[in-house]
């Protein structure tokens, strides 16, 4: 995180919805906002979750405009009853509302509508705490506000993301990055690494990860995925980028083979689509417990189609042998879940798709299905090539059927990866 | 939402991590602590989300003690320098933390290691604030913490969602609905629908709908499935019982055909998986767009092999020909997204697997290959059983690819839960 003395205005968020409280939906709105916010040398100082109530939004704003420069609240500016966040931030700040013409010639214009079929439900929408700009919401009916309390600054936005997001990026940010320009620049850089320990990656970077250094290290984790993020500020850009480069040598010979991506490239599969498409290479694959995860995520990205060729999900025996031409020996002797079965696989599913790469995995989900030798968790992996076929056994002992099948897939697409840079 | 009445007690929730003020996680736990709390007549008034620093963890224990009567705090347990929670009650309640051997007992058990084997890192989490019970945590390492502060509760888990739901599940909430037992009984009962829309589902059900009825109904809608929620309140769990019956009767009938679920069971997956073994059917799937996202949703619940035995991701038209025996003359003349091809997939793919239905799904995802006469979005889907083929073709317009292949999977999967129930 960037040292305090990096960053230009603390902002608060206010998220205002029953729903939310209720468990309905759950918040994405927040970690955006705050993904979008850091750059700008604006960190979150802090976020409420209140309900449709207008005691309950008028003592949030309270605390937000206490506690921050900024405060970014979203949700509640519809039209029903129970939209109460413009009348709860003008009694919050002890202003009128008042009727704003422009908003229903917006919202007319928006919806092809003369003014006059507009409901008094439609017409609340254009009541705004005096003084207030109007943010104009190119993505849906609902205005975006910006009102100015003393040195403080706060922005109303739906609750509905494309609408929060339209206006963050296209209204919103523009504003603050002129409003509060930063005192020192601020340049992030960020790596993924699969296949090293967090603990292994902390020791490596050790040194680097010292407190009060300039960029500031910080290391996370999730899905098996180790991430290690450097934070640079100086006076200019060009400085923080320049402070960057040595460090950002450092992780990456840290992570050695075990960096799949930087930056955006974030994701496993991202990562393996990419080194398919840029060695020119195609892929299958034979998913027996992860049962088309891997195809899924592969599938995700826009493109895919160009290097993934086919996948056999074959969760029954007589799939393996018939779509794969696994021998049914291997299966009796040793077993669905096995290195050999897992070779068989690989090499069965690169033949008949005529792919450059056959990627094969084969394990125990649970809950049920576990025995001493062969327990819930064990999975086992075969990567076929021209080179040949080559097999990796892995354990994910004590966790539950989607964990197992989840960090399978992660480890199933790292090996493509791999495979697919191989010469 | 049950009437104020009926609540036993309010919960402040607060979620402390520096990980989700930068936007690197989405909090997740917030909604899953809320709708496991609603049906114990426990609503949430208010979440918060601070950061790794004693002051405002400290700071918003003590709002959240001012306004609610349990408070639940996620993150901040664990080993390292900025896992404050402990510190941070201890201060916010003038209370000083003291060592519990029996938590590192518990560790030491749950690693199998000697205790000897532990650093002090380790042994700060044993620290709690005096007198605070241990809540064994068989998830992780972090212990759950219960204190009481005064009238009120103050309950601290790990912010890691598979360690929260254990202790929540296990230990909380069977304490809670001892500690606050319901003033009025609340029953609850949920049907899932898909396939009808959200405002033809709320004119059905308009007199039910109406403000101040008991129960209270609401709809909320979410990738494509419409679910309708009644909440019961009476003196007695029979009276609450009671008051359900011809509600739940209506709402049966309104939703029709559409229903596939009723609590619970609240996915597709989970439906059709259900109404294969039900009717002790077997399925196989042929997938070209939704590549394998099919598969993995039925692959998802355990004992899915029991009735799902293969799939294939025919990405490519040769996958097509060789794997599902489409005709390589429907793929030249109608091409690979048509009724045509989902005809020969769902029939090729039964047939080869041996299976009682096969299930096909052929569309474009975007965000390129969309023809005027064959837009984006627009998706063919066979399903074949022992009384012939029948195909079906949708349009999802001014989608995103993964919102089209979303919803087309949820469509595959009730068509399957259709077939499946068939004759």
């Amino acid at each position: 995180m960037p040292e305090p003395n990096a960053l230009s205005a603390r902002v608060a968020l206010l998220s205002i919805g029953d729903e939310l409280l209720l468990g309905e939906i759950t918040d994405t709105n927040v970690p955006y906002m705050a993904q979008r916010l850091l750059p700008l040398g604006l960190a979150v100082a802090g976020c409420e979750t209140v309900g449709d109530e207008t005691g309950a939004i008028v003592a949030a704003f309270q605390r937000a405009l206490a506690r921050a420069d900024i405060v970014m609240a979203t949700g509640g500016l519809g039209p029903t009853d129970d939209d109460l966040t413009m009348e709860a931030l003008a009694k919050a700040v002890g202003l009128e509302l008042e009727y704003r013409p422009e908003v229903m010639d917006q919202m007319a214009e928006r919806l092809k509508r003369p003014l006059s079929s507009f409901t008094s439900s439609n017409r609340k929408q254009a009541f705004l705490p005096k003084g207030a700009h109007v943010l104009r919401n190119d993505w849906g009916t609902a205005p975006g506000v910006h009102l100015i309390v003393g040195e403080k600054h706060v922005f109303l936005m739906p609750g509905v993301p494309r609408e929060m997001k339209g206006l963050l990026n296209e209204r919103i940010l523009p504003l603050l990055a002129r409003l509060f320009p930063l005192p020192q620049a601020i340049r992030i850089k960020t790596f993924h690494s699969f296949g090293i320990p967090e603990s292994v990656v902390g020791e490596r970077l050790k040194e680097l990860m010292q407190p009060g250094r300039n960029p500031d290290v910080g290391t996370r984790v999730g899905g098996g995925v180790v991430s290690v993020r450097l934070v640079a500020t100086a006076a200019a850009a060009e400085q923080a980028a320049a402070l960057l480069a040595g460090p950002a040598e450092l992780v990456r010979a840290a992570l050695r083979e075990g960096l799949f991506g930087e930056d955006d490239e974030n994701t496993l599969a991202l990562a393996a689509l990419r080194a398919l498409l840029a060695r020119k290479k195609t892929a299958a694959l034979a998913e027996s417990c992860t049962a088309g995860l891997v195809a899924a995520r592969l599938a995700e990205i826009p493109g895919a189609s160009a290097a993934f060729l086919e996948g056999a999900i074959v969760y029954s025996n007589a799939a393996k042998v018939r779509a794969c031409g696994v021998q049914p020996e291997t299966l009796a002797v040793h077993g669905a879940v096995s290195a050999e079965t897992a070779q068989e696989l690989a090499a069965g599913i690169r033949a008949r798709a005529g792919a450059d790469i056959g990627l094969a995995v084969t394990g125990i989900a649970g809950p049920d299905g576990g025995t001493p030798a062969k327990p819930v968790g064990l999975v086992f992996f075969g990567v076929a090539t021209a080179q040949g076929v080559r097999t990796w056994e892995r354990n994910y002992p004590g966790y539950d059927r989607q964990t197992i099948r989840d960090r399978a897939a992660a480890q199933a697409l790292d090996l493509l990866r791999r495979a697919a840079l191989e010469e």
